[in-house]
């Protein structure tokens, strides 16, 4: 009786410490069926409500990644760093920082999510690339690491599946928002892809699952602590996420913008710069805690240069190639098709953009079509906002500030309706937040 | 989105009031597979932590009566009254209760649970006589009601389906705890019965799940506030749970016990006594709140002259006879079998009864087979406890204390030593707690 599931929810419910063995047993149970899901939402819930100890949420990663497979990715020469952002709007940093840090001489070995939530996943971008496959085998995996020096492939079903199906019971009862399980749900894939150290890109904003510095600080703590007790060197950044990053949200159109940043195109987006800039200190981060640089400054540099000599997408263009993508839709990225509905939303005010609600604008994207609401809808990867102006920007009455790509014209006169809601121009400049708030290496 | 059902449980997750509608869609969304199993109690224990409102308890409460059919008692003459109690060891007051305030000229509607937890249910007390039909079709119910004075029956599958639903997800989700959630599960079935007014006897001590006095006024006045909302009048006493009640636990065997009372036996076991009085005491408060009977005492004393005349359990043998039991079982007990395999356990030395685990006393019948692990188990009626003495007695080394019935003879030496963990005899005399502690009207 002692052990039973609800047994075990009554303890985390009555701010009790569980016993390694509990927890073991209770994310088995979910595995085998002893556990139903109803039990496992109750736990998650109480769990969202009384947190966990340090102990017990690096027992948590531990079943999570015992249920599944671990790849030795030993027989990969170099060193594997990997980078996992918390999630945000139109963060396509993966896209450029894994074919660039590899450029650079690391391994970079991501394993990585769909889209859920108002958050976009590098999964769903990747496959708006015609042929593109992220299903790798583990030796598919294996071998194009060791080719290209990347590779990027989605969860297997083989990797953490307890974590899958934690995660999807997360989505749907309110328990996303929580540290440990956070921790845990993260942690856990990346240690069983095979990464020897990993930088976390940990987003803080009104688009961000963590909305305050404090609570950015709280999580990436602990990340970097169960991490390190589980033999995975980590560090992590805390970055904005109080607008979107670059100058688009939607699958082909963050790909578009992230090619664009790969050729170094002179007439590159001026709103891409906070993208570009974000992407070049993760890179540093990585490079130093992969010790192919000695200090952030130097890995800057390499980082830049081999984005400008052309380094990074010559590596992109070998990973679709390699990947089964199609290489003539990226050298000329009008071959991927954008939605044909195009409406923007123009300013109804002179003054200065002082709050873009970050997480309207995702779930914006996910009306459009190009997110899910729930974990088997399909999206469409066409679809999609550009944003023409940043916090801070002064706009001028009547100016674009956003574009709609829409499949049907019907859908776009409610949503210039919400875009009103979720941007505010103010006659009052007010000061805008850094792009990178700190970092944090233990 | 707002209405989700991920939506819901979201506010109350974060502490705000919902409104009619949500908790409406909410309990409608279980029965129609809107929301599933897992969001449900997700919800629930969401509530665990943050509590309800009265508005909302009160919205719960006619969501899960409305989920089902509602039965109209007034074609049947007289005052509709019925007793709940919230559950122990060894209560089988309603057994007693019920004909006695019949006889006393009450209508006694009584739709009972079955066993769950470590607390005993009428209804699989009611299934050990032989032939009893404890699934009274609406007809049945109504008209036994209008012949013999009351009719007992289990909830039937349209009498608030989801308050069934909600009550096996809490059973194994560890939120049973929890006043709104009791209190709506209560209420949803008594008004769906039909009843005019309720008597609530609310159990306090280490066998209830209301373990302080405190708690107990908490849940007795909600459960008071609630129902006047609803139109039923109600009221409450709040009652020891700190020992079985009478000298027995387990179906059969409590049957036995509950007509020895009934036939006014002088020799009753002394240890019925609480249970007899407890009985008289819920009687006259019926009486009252029915207007039988201008005050308390004037009920005790109708209450006892129709126990002590033979008039209940008349009315009791014409209840089995209309339900197609055993007349013959119930004037003959000796035919209603109990377990061969008994065992006493004696007291290890000479002191006082000062404690005993009444919840590890009822966990102990459901070792035995009395009671249920899961919903769908399967339990044997014939086996019990009887209990020969009471909290404050005075004990000699060697005396048997209590002994078991068991169907099987290796069951009866670990469940020996469960009892040395759940009685405590102390060379020092400790205060008895009352059998009634308070009653509460408002």
């Amino acid at each position: 009786m002692k052990s039973s599931p609800s047994w075990i929810i009554q303890k985390k419910r009555d701010g009790k410490e569980l016993e390694k063995q509990e927890i073991l047993d209770l994310i088995q149970g979910l595995s085998d069926g002893r556990v139903a899901d109803y039990q496992a939402s109750a736990f998650l819930m109480a769990t969202y409500f009384r947190g966990m100890t340090l102990n017990e949420t690096v027992a948590l990663t531990e079943a999570m990644l015992n249920s599944g497979e671990r790849y030795d990715l030993t027989t990969v020469p170099g060193i594997k760093v990997d980078k996992h952002s918390t999630g945000g709007v139109g963060d396509k940093v993966s896209l450029i920082l894994a074919p660039l840090a590899a450029a650079c001489g690391l391994k970079v070995p991501m394993m990585s999510g769909r889209g859920l939530g108002h958050s976009g996943g590098t999964v769903d971008k990747l496959e708006s690339i015609p042929g593109f496959n992220i299903q790798l085998t583990r030796e598919q995996f294996t071998e194009t690491l060791s080719r290209v020096g990347c590779a990027m492939t989605s969860q297997t079903s083989q990797i953490c599946p307890a974590d899958k199906k934690l995660y999807a019971l997360r989505d749907v009862t309110a328990t996303v928002e929580c540290i440990p399980l956070i921790t845990a749900s993260i942690l856990s894939k990346k240690i069983a892809e095979g990464a020897d150290a990993l930088v976390l890109d940990v987003k803080i904003g009104n688009g961000a699952f963590m909305k305050t510095q404090r609570q950015g600080q709280a999580l990436a703590k602990t990340l970097i602590q169960v991490a390190k007790i589980m033999g995975l060197p980590a560090r992590a950044i805390l970055s904005n996420m109080n607008q979107p990053l670059g100058y688009a949200a939607g699958n082909a159109i963050e790909v578009k913008e992230s090619i664009e940043i790969l050729k170094n195109q002179k007439q590159a987006d001026l709103c891409s710069a906070d993208l570009k800039e974000l992407t070049i200190q993760l890179c540093a981060q990585m490079l130093e805690v992969g010790k192919i640089t000695k200090n952030l400054s130097e890995g800057r540099k390499l980082a830049h240069s081999r984005l400008t000599d052309g380094s990074a997408w010559k590596v992109f263009q070998q990973l679709v190639q390699t990947q089964g993508g199609n290489l003539e839709a990226i050298q000329d990225p009008n071959l991927i098709p954008l939605a044909p509905q195009r409406k923007s939303w123009v300013a109804k005010k002179s003054g200065y953009l002082v709050k873009m609600n970050t997480e309207s604008l995702g779930r914006i994207l996910i009306e459009l079509g190009g997110g899910r609401k729930r974990a088997s809808d399909p999206i469409d990867p066409t679809v999609g906002l550009t944003f023409h102006h940043k916090l801070g920007n002064k706009i001028k009455s009547g100016e674009p500030l956003v574009t709609l790509y829409a499949k049907e014209e019907t859908q776009l006169e409610p949503i210039l309706e919400e875009l009103t809601r979720a941007i505010e121009i103010s006659a009052a400049k007010k000061p805008v937040p850094k792009l990178i708030f700190e970092q944090i290496k233990k």
